[in-house]
């Protein structure tokens, strides 16, 4: 089982008001097909997450999710276009980080007010290990998506460009800490 | 001082017969404009290596980087520009998990025989906290680039989006170990 680790706090989410945050850690899972991790949501924003489910020997990363534009923001290039660009890019980054598939279910529809509230984005996406979008939805409907998924693809991503190869696990103490601000160790 | 830290190794990169893996951790520098961090190439694919700088109290982080196509995969958009893709999106990924700016410089020309060696990509670029790019240089020439840095923005992107605030770093046990495939803890 997985449980929601990171918890995040707005005048639109009050989950630390709703949640507890997960006490699970972060797990992959062996189904019939593949092993996968699942993390929620505001996880999606955090490589460590992407890292130790990977590191657990997930195939393909779940994640979903519930994030929109505040109304002012929707059509702004500048603000709300870039927020669902860096919600694709920091999932398509732990796709090329770790060597595996991601796949993002992301809400579509409004809540709230019609003038104010939030605009669930949709945008749902399954990328490759090198970070290609495969398929897509809207932001409008609740699509269904499908993108076949190959082990083949996933092995020569990793010979490539051998990441884990290369990590510097003798040199991580610290991620462990809010800031080095401080002499550290 | 920062010494490189990740070091790759392939058939036209011979970097682990030449260099010895830095031995400095990772840094960040007061400089009379701004805090700045400093990794070195193929530092830019891990997470961790930008985490830690952030924590450290970077602002900017700068990639100098020298990456390019084999001479088979340049114009092919599936290999080549899909490369060179997860390249910007690994580093703007950087940015946005850690509310930094990042500089990116990377190296043009080519190098090795006119069929085969490395075609330098350039595409030398910096991004804002949120990932969107604010300058980018081109393929070829070698363009210099002038973005301003404000640190209004870091904090106003910080705030919206408090990723550092909701780190489980409670959780992250095990980040500093090859795999987690075996019983963990």
């Amino acid at each position: 089982m997985y449980r929601k680790m990171h918890i995040p706090d707005d005048p639109h989410f009050y989950e630390k008001f709703y949640f507890t945050p997960g006490d699970l850690g972060f797990q992959a899972f062996e189904t019939r097909f593949a092993r996968i991790g699942v993390l929620i949501c505001w996880d999606q924003w955090y490589p460590e997450a992407a890292r130790l489910t990977a590191l657990r020997g997930a195939e393909v990363v779940f994640y979903p999710t519930a994030i929109g534009w505040l109304a002012a923001d929707k059509n702004n290039p500048d603000e709300g276009l870039a927020q669902l660009d860096a919600w694709q890019t920091i999932q398509r980054s732990h796709a090329i980080a770790n060597g595996v598939y991601v796949a993002a279910a992301n809400r579509v529809g409004h809540e709230g007010p019609a003038a104010a509230g939030v605009d669930f984005w949709g945008r749902s996406f399954v990328c490759d290990p090198l970070g290609r979008v495969m398929v897509e939805a809207s932001a409008a409907a609740g699509d269904v998506l499908i993108a076949t998924c190959d082990r083949t693809v996933l092995e020569n991503q990793r010979r490539g460009w051998p990441f884990l190869r290369d990590r510097r696990i003798d040199s991580y103490a610290g991620i462990d800490r809010r800031f080095l601000d401080t002499p550290w160790p």
